[in-house]
């Protein structure tokens, strides 16, 4: 991957997909993406779930790749009826669709001859102009066009076709993270943790209760592309936990 | 809860919290919205995780409130300095905000007086003119501004909160499902699949396909009002699966 200095690169998911708004299935692809972005400097900043509806899928895509750096869409991109990202994704840059040579001579050297038959044929529109994304597992290829990137549904896949692209991605500095836990209540920590957020406005400070082992702690989670200040930072969180009477504990709390 | 005759009630999800897009918490809520609103008839057409910055909630708040009937945030509304969902919500409505009595009196009943200090009456502070969400769990409470229910992220919390407010919805008539899987290729399926769907549009007919035992097969999950409509539906989807030579399996596929 590249690395574009001092710029904060970002992204949104665009997952397409009925079956997770019905509750059919857990969608895993958000979680995965939000660590991977993550590793390379690009900072997940949105992710929406949308219907296998044309008009919501492109409005999805056209108003996120308008506000960030890249968009990661996964599904929508097999062979039956209900697979329509690829034709959203021509209709919201306002090209035009067809066959691609490239994505079917992918799936002509994968298929048997009488097997190939016109649905799955349809796996080779592409949007013109897109360049295509390597699919190890099944063949069918993703695509990106321009700074948004399809990729399938189907974890395994989405998976296998975001390491192939990982390295065109032009990250900007990775953002550290440190987790300090303390068994101390949220609320008790509140308000000294706000000078401390108001004191280091460049690490991002967050706070997130936890209730284990029959007590109340509290994991402060702080982000910064910078070392030094993410200690400075990690160093005044301890200094409130002590003050509340509470051990800093490094990590996410046991 | 209510119904609507013959109207389709929609809704969306905003889960608000850097900790889900930094890939730090899996988010829960979502699923578990899903599946429930789908109990009452009010049909989740998308969902979006934002991020614990005041305009990027305002922005998706008002967004969703315009095009669906119901929206259900999570999330955001704890004490410390990065619990800003109350506040974003009074500016996307473009109301005031301060410490409600009602929200107070609840905080004073469940906290020893030393203990209630002014971070945790934050969690008092509640949009003009919204109604209270019983938290039964810890108290500090949610509230309702007009179509926008507004929930805590921690998922035990947001369950409760929700089983508290579900008789309140109005949904329409609830969407029966039914599904019908086969050891065959989803590609194998697809164009007598469409042409299915084609003949059945008053059932949305969704095609997910699976390995497993080492072999390919496909479900087919059809969605409908009208119990007579689903059933011939379905029965058009076994049909294609016989001609496919494959058993139709009712039921997620095993």
């Amino acid at each position: 991957m590249g690395m574009a200095e001092g710029k904060i690169v970002t992204a949104a998911v665009v997952v397409i997909g009925n079956e997770v708004l019905s509750g059919r299935t857990r969608d895993a692809n958000l979680h995965f993406l939000a660590l991977r972005l993550n590793d390379v400097g690009v900072r997940l900043r949105e992710a929406r779930v949308v219907s296998d509806e044309e008009a919501a899928i492109v409005a999805a895509i056209n108003e996120c790749r308008a506000r960030y750096d890249y968009v990661f869409t996964s599904g929508g991109i097999g062979p039956t009826h209900d697979d329509i990202t690829a034709d959203a994704v021509a209709k919201a840059f306002g090209v035009g669709i067809g066959i691609d040579p490239r994505a079917r001579a992918l799936l002509e050297a994968h298929y048997d001859a009488g097997v190939l038959n016109e649905a799955r044929l349809r796996m080779a529109r592409i949007p013109h102009g897109a360049s295509l994304i390597n699919n190890p597992i099944s063949r069918a290829p993703g695509f990106r066009m321009e700074n948004v990137f399809v990729m399938a549904g189907v974890p395994a896949i989405m998976q296998a076709m975001f390491e192939g692209i990982r390295h065109d991605l032009v990250g900007g500095a990775p953002l550290l993270s440190r987790t300090i836990g303390a068994r101390v209540p949220e609320g008790q920590l509140a308000t000294p943790l706000a000078r401390v957020q108001e004191a280091h406005k460049d690490v991002q400070i967050g706070s997130y209760p936890y209730y284990r082992g029959g007590a109340l702690g509290t994991s402060i989670v702080l982000r910064a592309t910078d070392r030094a200040r993410l200690d400075a930072a990690a160093e005044a969180v301890r200094g409130i936990m002590r003050e509340a009477g509470a051990e800093p504990i490094e990590g996410d709390a046991p």
